[in-house]
């Protein structure tokens, strides 16, 4: 049974509280957050105590941690987790700053613990079996992926201007799916961006609908579009053209119901957003979290690709700011 | 190039009078109907005369004719056609009145013309799709069939006195459809009925909404569901399910234009009635005529079929009745 | 917190126990089994006691006892509990014998405690989505349901043979469904079947396929369309036609993946079979049963539901053995 | 009745002669092409007569004259059957160079001859009515249009040679559609592009695999993804999000059979080419072309239509070759 103390009591530290207490394999023994009532109300649910991060990760009772903070404390916790003998899983990103993250990865990989980074959507399981069939070669070659990555609503322009941008708070999920299914970084990054949805959001910098395209070697490509507003709710699909035909991975309706009128065939919307979309995602992460914890199998998601993920982010803001194509060797990895 | 007489120049006598124009070998010479005005009009249409049918009958210039009038003329024509030497295509039914339509059989037979029946969807492209999948084996055994076929309005009430009832009028078409799809006629027979999309219906005798039941020999089922209504439109729809798998025929959309908002995901209605659904089916019937009619291969619906179909019709009927399963080698063809 | 009971530690007393366990107001205090082994495992899973059903009813400390027994021990458990003042949620059937069960119902009845039947299927969320949106009248007045209810592989012979028969094991599931679509019982039932999937099946005096047609008031009709055997798993799927359209339930499939080669477009399966299906259905089950039992709700299936959706079983058995249309007032509930 | 001449008898010259000769307003008189065999075949077939482009053009008996010859040839002959009084449906493109399209635009507007350019896609009755609703405003503000494109297999590498170009030969549809479905032409073009599918396409200086984005003004976006092949046929699909919802039109699949075994769901792959695909769009679009010869209606494409398609994909390659956005005003209509 390993300890484990939670980093965060927010929206998506709750959800990962509920997975902590339900393995059978770990324990919810200490939460931390910056607001008390939050954690309180958490702690109390789950039977554990609330205490600082500091305490928390100095305790050596406690075996792992799982970061579910504000993203500009996410560098200096794994810094301090891994020091301190932790395992950790981070959510995403490590840090806004490259070059922050690259430090991060410096400093914690010589503690030898094990990191994993919460990229939720590679536990999907219509994605992961999409991701399966692609390996065993069922389409042949991969040479157009194309994701779909729709929010329901954008968020509040308080909460964009200090998000990173488009690319490195929303993107930045599909980018890691994207290198994920090619197994390699991208070459060439060159995106494009508007504020079609809400001017605020161009006002505060940002775009709210996007498309990125990634040249990975070989001519492989991926095209990503991103929006941060889909009336219908949250858009989330993956087509990967190969050689010998195309894998597609089509969104989860809310139930199989159809309804046939005169006005024509109803069935349902997808999923309205993550919390409901990637419920059994969260699950299975933390599963493998635990496995790899366990060393029954290495981890899926390494810091390293937390790290992949924000470059190619860092190369598509600045491709769409200067309108043209980032050599991310030459301009990001430099 | 074959010269054909057409008999009926009503809603369905018209749809083939396009396809024997457009067809390559067929040549429409000849329109026959009780009522001028749109005999004329269809002749004028297509280049053709205006003649009786016992004219075009008695015309050895003309090779074939198509008996598309009010369904208490088929049997009479069809006598008086094939003892011209005339090759046939006779619209379904051959007779409401199953003796009158063994005895018609037993009168062509001998003058050995080509004669089809006209059941148009054994034509539908996806059907005949289904039908060869199925011989070929693709689910192994048939052992359960299943038709849905619902019109998209009742008929009037007059025209449902003189239909000879839901069974003989609208469900024969299922009927052909399983006898062909098991390649044999049912032994037993049972069904059950109500007429509940109008009241009227009940009222003159007859069902708008039926179940029927078939058992083929060696334990094989079909089940047949038919309604006057679906407020949708035209549903006819197929699955049969084999030792080893369901093959299923969809309806065919409108259109296949999608629309996803607040209110869930939206598809086109299936096509509206038959003239939309089957257009298709009835040029490919026409086709199948003419190459029957020139030896270049068996015709596909023989008058044997359109007998075979209308003893169901009668079972059924004689079932709904009575309550109780028919038997119909017993009850029928004793 | 309510303390429960489990009598049957079998696989679907299994499935229970994870739902109660889980439940925030549900405590698994006792097993019991007629086999050690079980009923051992289970409890220590799930730190709960084995003991004997009587001991366990005569506890006066357990507030509610869930009945997963064998069928021909429901009735004395559930006369027994409830005489304890026990809440109970049994299993379906109550007994395979319909007169049995009645007075069961009748013993049971005045001690006036909440009893509901394990008519899973009601609890599916895309089933009670459908009833739903029928209830709140969007497809008009209910004419013609169709219900298609097949399992994935038959069961052995020997099951087959204490099984009470498709109509009692499997078809009542399906015969509940109606009722409960329908709000009543119908007037007639009309049954027919063969054993062409296992001929051994037929030599058991029973079928593996069959098809029921339920005839309710004012004319309205529903189709249920049984196999024991669909090679690609468990087919349960619902189609109601009403006046002003259809709505569908269509299947649940393993995942939301299509593969487009030049041999055309696949998809998943349907789930396998009733656990994974029937997952999520099982914990809205005990969710219900839960509020039922504290009075938050009423309980949404009754043990006369449970006996209406046997008499009809009991109909339809009569039915296909006479070959005739079976009157459930005159005939069954004479 | 308009007569009609036809000039080119390759593959899509015969498209068009049969939906010359089905269309009761027109009459196929005359044919030319280079190659004496083609010309007699079809002129045979159709009851026209072969004669050189020049007789034909002079010819003041006829109205009307479709292009249906090599791309080099098309300003040309439009240029001469405008001046001669003609009307003139010519198939994409107008010209591989601009600026000869753009001079062949300028020598024809004064002759104010109907000129229409045969962009097929717009006729497809999906593509139209996706278009149609849109216009409705059944998904509000245009935000994000996504145009898959995809050809069933590489065309020879010899071809490939004199095409222009993936972005003038096979994308300029594409941009043809999009600039329809925005009722604009974009303001900037990005474009990458790659040779994954056949090297040797690579050598030959194109692309076969390719991403376009276009941004149109008001943030207003689109982008396109072509590939020379899906191995499961020709793909065309377009989805559009706008501020209410999402617009999607699917494949026309061969037929509407499912099958499902214990391997999964297969259904029919899209209709396998062009041909197929647009057989209903090739006649839409002759009976638009007679339409708007006649006066009834507008031409729905005009030759300044095929002349925006062309700036974008000069703009296309353009961004493809240097690695960076495009501005259409600035760069290529300067």
């Amino acid at each position: 049974m390993l300890k484990i103390g939670l980093l965060g009591a927010g929206r998506i530290g709750q959800v990962h509280a509920v997975n902590i207490v339900a393995h059978p394999q770990s324990e919810l023994v200490a939460v931390s957050d910056k607001f008390d009532e939050p954690a309180e109300k958490l702690a109390q649910m789950h039977g554990a105590t609330v205490r600082s991060s500091e305490d928390i990760i100095a305790d050596p009772a406690i075996d792992a941690v799982l970061i579910a903070t504000p993203t500009d404390t996410h560098a200096d916790l794994l810094e301090a987790a891994t020091a301190a003998g932790k395992a950790v899983l981070c959510e995403k990103p490590v840090d806004l700053d490259l070059k922050r993250a690259l430090d991060c990865l410096a400093r914690c990989e010589p503690h030898g613990k094990p990191i994993m980074v919460g990229f939720n959507r590679r536990f999907d399981p219509n994605f992961a079996h999409l991701k399966a069939a692609f390996d065993q070669g069922e389409i042949g070659k991969g040479e157009l992926l194309s994701i779909t990555s729709f929010d329901p609503a954008p968020p509040p322009v308080s909460y964009v201007k200090v998000s990173g941008g488009i690319f490195r708070d929303m993107a930045i999920h599909d980018f890691d799916m994207a290198c994920w299914m090619y197994g390699a970084l991208p070459d060439k990054v060159t995106a494009i961006g508007s504020s079609i949805v809400d001017p605020e959001i161009g006002k505060a910098g940002d775009f709210d609908t996007a498309v990125t395209t990634l040249e990975f070697s070989g001519g492989r490509i991926a095209v990503i579009k991103n929006s941060r507003r889909a009336a219908y709710g949250y858009d989330q699909r993956i087509e990967f053209l190969g050689s010998d035909g195309l894998l597609a991975a089509h969104n989860v309706l809310e139930n199989t119901i159809e309804k046939i009128t005169a006005h024509g065939a109803t069935k349902a919307k997808p999923e309205h957003f993550f919390l409901e979309r990637y419920a059994k995602a969260y699950q299975i992460e933390w599963n493998s979290f635990i496995e790899g914890v366990q060393g029954a199998s290495p981890l899926p998601v390494t810091l390293k690709d937390g790290i992949n993920a924000l470059v190619v982010a860092e190369a598509a803001a600045l491709s769409a700011r200067e309108g043209r194509s980032v050599d991310i060797a030459k301009e990001i990895l430099r």
